[in-house]
């Protein structure tokens, strides 16, 4: 396939540019008006209390790329991580184009598709390692790397216009344990043929030096395992395959039986069982026969690291888990990193687990965990290999992508761009500049509704949250007088105040009922009396509503 | 004085044992029936959004006390941290008993009570450096330490049942910059007497090694300011008089005039000034003559480190700022920790300052900070200076103080207790062992309202934060029967659930209508009409209340 004189190649991100999280990016090609789409990834981000409260799930708005739906070839997933395959399920029915992905992360895909009642309906490709793919004017190869799940891969998107490499979630590891390393010989080909952009994970990108090495971990966690004498819980992410047999393996050095707690703790073992990996996994023995087992033959392995509700080692910190239970001369290793925003969640645990006189051990004072992202030298060797013309730093806060870009810069690629989800970056022809702002935005999962961010829903609870409701029903009769006393409602108001809001209310009927006038005036009147009287007494607005009822 | 038969030593902590902050610590003496009371410290709490939304200020419940206030013999404050000296002008009027510190402490404590009216009521006495202080049985020797504020003290509280040594917050700096450093004489001298209890700071009990120097600090800013070209901004707690002489001194190497920018940095320079300190601070400009500098002639001392809303940095990176604004080339350094549960704060305020262009430099990639409080190496030599019979470990949550306990066990103290707010641990005679709770609990600042936790007022809040609510009103007629339409009023709810909640209603209501029946069973129907209509459409069941009146 040759470029026509009209042909632009774009990337258009809708999520993953300016959070670490909620990945989506799709590349066009083609003339404007008829380009034809690939997207890479199709994560989630998870809400949070302070912030979105009531939020379970975020996803991007992708209603630019709904309205052209048939141009959408495909989703291509590059790993299985959450913040790049978890909003599948959630988007496919707008999208409903094929989805490829290699055999673990399409293992998982899968169950999500089942549960979401979608499999027989989803055209779900496994792609092999090192595979390659023809959609429309893309060709993609995957290449393989390493991160902190098996099989992630980097694309390099080719297309008469040039060859994008969009490396995913990735680090540089030469002892990965589980699955390949990174091939440095594909992107330094890659790099050799020419690669007009490289779109690139920024999320340690204010990290110095390097993210070592899973084997390190491995020793370090075989070590500290043998010092330890009571029970032994372990939390680390499900989807850490090779922590995972890390952890299972430094128990079984050390005479400890191996119980895995939680549910994706098994689903995840079992995908990667059903894919190839984990053919050395040490046996596991159930809960119920690893409570019989004396305190030091005996290793947990548990969900929870992020200190999450209703994961297995929050239960069991709670003494709420119906086989496992700590106490003192227990230790818990949290081997994963504090994911931001979760700080209070898992010092909380932590607490828990110190009151029942269980020691704690994590990341804070220990070596336990590396992290599956490039740190500032990593990057630097990719950019060696790879010598885009342009550097686009994506799966970043601005903060990251900022300083990605400036690494960028000082590394002598000609041009970095930090870019914003909705953005339509134009790589090519030309330099590459922003032509085109589409709707970009989030969709919440709200209980079981999907719900734009922009209805502001979350943020009117949040108004609750601060200073409580006020609900006011008025009874008026067919002469516009009120007929009967109001009904009141207060909520999340400190008692002093609602008679304060009750006085003033009763006032302002007295003084309608006096003079009479319309309805909305009346409305609205009583309502500013309402929240000025809370404000006198208690220095807040609450959300105020009044209602009317005529009798 | 002796100790007579009957006589009990006892710590009562009120606040700080089981979270960072909220410092409050009553000492008794006496038989149990006439114990004489001192309160080390009165500080408060910062609320949550996450946690405790639409709350302020949290401080200790202290109406154990307040029952026996004729017995509170003083208010002692070891330092003006607001989390020791922050609830003093709330819960001075419960104890209404006269109140001790140093002088640059003191001093804060007056304005407080001066913006609260209350600075003509309270008997507010300033102790000299190194000073002595009598109080009933109580006999007090400040004694000069190192924190990251001026004027430290640790109190030797002697009484005839032996000596506590309550350290407040500290670390070991031989190069404070500000003030004294520790003396450690005094310690080794109360340890060669002999020391019953040591009750000491916990917050860095998780950190190996030592906090270092201030001195290390300055040398190390003073470096990286001189490497900044465009107009450098530099936020840190206002309260660290000793960093912001050490930015002051770094700017004026390099020929940067200093703006002080926040009302926090006025007011504590200025009350450092009237205590004695910063006597060779370079001169100030203020903000309107600085925005006239060439960029690289200027340096701003902003408030602002924890990304609070109102603070000068917030609005400068919201380009709000009346005289201060920073663009591509300028330069923010966080020369300050981030407090737990500020990270997504102060991490979007870096997003925001980048967005700007401006390089964002904090202690996550450069050395520009140095902890006030004792890592473990600092905890085993203040050990090894007072050796005492029994370590109290306060100030810190339970992963904190459990550390340190089993830190102090190690170094062979023969008795480390971990203790919570409210319970009344006796340290003589005999065994340290806890012999009361007390109750023991928090008072949230709620707008201008003080109410108990207990009382559930922003729990409350956080429920219609998740789920929202729903008020309705029914109108009954003289026989009981439904007389008009209802009123609805939903907040916070997806619209789509609102009619599936009206149709369940008013279902409900003709079934009523039909059968009749009494007003609170009616209530409770459509009440669990409502919500059960919700949780079918939405997954959730909103706060629901149901009013009726009468016509």
């Amino acid at each position: 396939m040759v470029a026509s004189r009209d042909d632009e190649l774009v990337l258009l991100p809708l999520g993953g540019a300016g959070e670490i999280g909620m990945n989506f990016n799709a590349y066009g090609y083609g003339p404007p008006e008829a380009r034809q789409w690939i997207v890479v990834d199709c994560g989630v981000l998870f809400g949070r209390e302070a912030s979105t409260p009531g939020v379970d799930v975020i996803m991007p708005d992708i209603s630019y790329l709904a309205e052209r739906r048939e141009d959408v070839l495909a989703i291509v997933a590059t790993h299985a991580h959450e913040d790049h395959i978890g909003a599948i399920h959630y988007l496919w029915p707008v999208l409903r184009c094929p989805v490829y992905a290699t055999p673990f992360t399409a293992k998982l895909i899968e169950g999500k598709l089942e549960e979401a009642g979608l499999k027989e309906r989803v055209r779900l490709h496994s792609v092999p390692l090192h595979g390659k793919l023809k959609l429309g004017p893309f060709e993609i190869d995957f290449v393989s790397i390493t991160h902190s799940i098996p099989e992630p891969n980097a694309l390099a998107i080719r297309t008469p216009l040039g060859v994008v490499v969009h490396t995913g979630d990735w680090k540089l590891d030469p002892e990965p344990l589980i699955g390949e390393i990174t091939d440095s010989n594909a992107l330094q080909k890659l790099g050799d043929e020419g690669v007009l952009a490289l779109v690139c994970d920024s999320t340690n990108a204010l990290v110095a030096g390097e993210s070592g090495s899973e084997a390190t971990v491995r020793r370090a966690l075989t070590d500290l395992i043998g010092t330890l004498k009571g029970r032994v819980a372990v939390t680390a992410f499900a989807s850490n395959v090779a922590r995972l047999d890390t952890v299972a393996k430094a128990a079984h050095a050390h005479g400890r039986e191996i119980a895995l707690v939680g549910r994706a703790m098994h689903k995840v073992v079992e995908a990667a069982r059903a894919t190839g990996y984990l053919a050395d996994f040490p046996r596991t023995v159930d809960e119920e026969e690893a409570a019989e087992l004396p305190p030091h033959r005996v290793l947990y392995l548990c969900t929870g690291s992020q200190g999450e509700t209703r994961a297995a080692l929050t239960r069991i910190a709670a003494g709420e888990h119906q086989n496992v239970s700590l106490g003192p001369g227990d230790s818990v290793i949290f081997s994963s990193r504090i994911i931001p925003g979760n700080e209070l969640a898992i010092h909380a645990l932590h607490n828990k687990l110190a009151g029942l006189g269980v020691e704690v051990l994590s990341a804070e004072d220990h070596f336990v965990h590396v992290s599956g992202h490039p740190a500032r030298d990593e990057l630097a060797q990719m950019y060696r290999w790879t010598r885009p013309r342009i550097a686009v730093p994506v799966h970043g806060e601005l903060r990251h992508m900022s300083a990605h870009a400036r690494l960028a810069r000082s590394l002598q690629v000609p041009q970095a761009v930090t870019i914003e989800n909705g953005h339509m970056l134009r790589l090519a022809p030309g330099r590459a500049q922003v032509v085109d702002e589409t709707p970009a935005g989030r969709v919440h999962l709200d209980g079981l509704v999907l719900v734009s961010e922009g209805a502001g829903l979350s943020r009117a609870r949040r108004s609750l949250s601060f200073a409580g409701m006020i609900a006011i029903t008025l009874v008026l009769d067919g002469k516009g007088r009120v007929a009967a006393d109001p009904a009141f409602v207060m909520e999340g108001i400190p008692e002093p105040v609602h008679a304060a809001v009750r006085d003033a209310v009763e006032g302002t009927i007295r003084r309608h009922n006096a003079k009479r006038g319309d309805e909305e005036k009346l409305r609205e009147t009583v309502r500013r009396a309402a929240r000025g009287a809370a404000e006198d007494a208690w220095g807040k607005k609450p959300v105020t509503r009044v209602e009317v009822v005529w009798v």
